[in-house]
């Protein structure tokens, strides 16, 4: 891409604006509002200015690209680059005060997401991948993210909700689970921050955003791990996600999803 | 207690200890070997170096008093006070490569648990309760811990495990969980830091040891919250253990682990 300097200078000023709007929002006493009458999704006023700070930023840097986002929508451009954030994933763990929330920006060239930023403002770790990028970068320098190789009864799997999603996609994932070493909950998009730095080894989820696996997918893509949804298709659409260190794994837990017993 | 500031800060000097000798070990490859012969329990070389850094530290700064330590059991003492110790809480945690794991330390008088730390070393977090001291200590400085007052319907409640122990214990979290706002998994000792810092309300466990409970029991009871087991007794045995923000969370939350309806 002729201007990927460029594009990814905007990306880290976007993920700073969006900072130094959160910050001052977590762990404070917020009430969070209800965006749906029924259920539980918080939307904190920190949602909503990181992701105003963010398209601000985007405005003055590159006005044609494309914007959607999870709080505003979407915004035409005339570039054929559409940015695709998320201000806070995770809500929930940032009204609990745990930091596995995250500032996720994706970009899209129209056919694919091609580079993307998982960003930990209160821990200052930046994940970053695509464009020739694969490293987490924090204030004490950066490291490359590499994912690891290992075999399915070695594997970690990571997710967010026990419940998963609905009940057949809870059994499939529980299918998955009975099979791995270890599984863990709660991390949010920082699950596939984990997996791109070679720590776990699978990232199951369901019902995703389009916005929830942008930056996740980028990242996780450039440091050599395979994102799709439960059927090997393409998971920028969001829905069913899944997320392996590597094509063996991947094809392991896509037959158990889908019913095998391995 | 007479030499309250001597013992806070070999405390510190301990946690400080702590931290330099497992972080090196943080999200690397390291292999986990298992302590028992069946399930999974990790137990890494930075479990074990951090106990003797800690161990070495009061050795040099308070040679007088005893020790019981996850991983190297009881040393006596003949100063009436002994350093309860987990090097690593969240072992598993630790080897996903998220900072929910902590450095517990407590200091017990005999009778019951008066001072103690949960140390974060990743993030640089140390939570100190007791002994006068109610605080979070980080590099940009210190706030003061203080847990919120919310009622049950409006309550955040975490736990590490989703099955949190055997199905009777698991039936009765669930008693509770279907009454809260929101329930929250996998964040081990930090959830009770989370529980001080005023941001969640009730941290519910079972099948603890002493030493995971010793350090977030004195960091939560100095912060106004209160611990006990789920018959209300005493919680520095370990085993069931409720943590909660108020006396009226605390009663309508036993009353629902022991069968109540609320």
């Amino acid at each position: 891409m002729q201007d990927a300097q460029d594009i990814i200078n905007a990306a880290h000023r976007m993920a700073d604006a969006a900072r130094a709007a959160i910050l001052p929002f977590f762990r404070t006493g917020l009430a969070a509002d209800n965006k749906w009458q029924t259920g539980f999704d918080p939307v904190t006023e920190a949602d909503r200015a990181a992701e105003r700070a963010m398209r601000d930023a985007l405005a003055r840097l590159r006005p044609d690209d494309a914007v959607l986002g999870e709080e505003y929508g979407a915004t035409q451009g005339s570039s054929g680059l559409t940015w695709i954030l998320d201000p806070i994933d995770g809500t929930r763990a940032f009204l609990c005060g745990a930091a596995s929330w995250g500032v996720l920006i994706g970009l899209s060239d129209g056919r694919d997401v091609v580079y993307g930023l998982i960003d930990q403002p209160y821990t200052r770790e930046r994940f970053e991948g695509g464009l020739g990028r694969a490293r987490l970068v924090t204030d004490g320098g950066e490291r490359p993210l590499a994912v690891r190789q290992v075999d399915l009864p070695q594997a970690t799997l990571l997710t967010t909700y026990p419940e998963v999603g609905t009940e057949n996609e809870a059994a499939a994932f529980r299918r998955v689970s009975r099979q791995v070493r270890l599984t863990r909950y709660g991390l949010d998009c920082y699950a596939y921050a984990l997996l791109a730095l070679g720590q776990v080894d699978l990232v199951i989820e369901a019902g995703l955003q389009p916005y929830d696996i942008a930056g996740p997918l980028a990242v996780v893509r450039a440091a050599g791990g395979i994102v799709t949804d439960w059927q090997g298709g393409p998971a920028q659409g969001g829905g069913q996600v899944i997320a392996a260190a590597s094509p063996d794994l991947h094809r392991a837990a896509l037959d158990l999803l889908n019913g095998g017993t391995a």
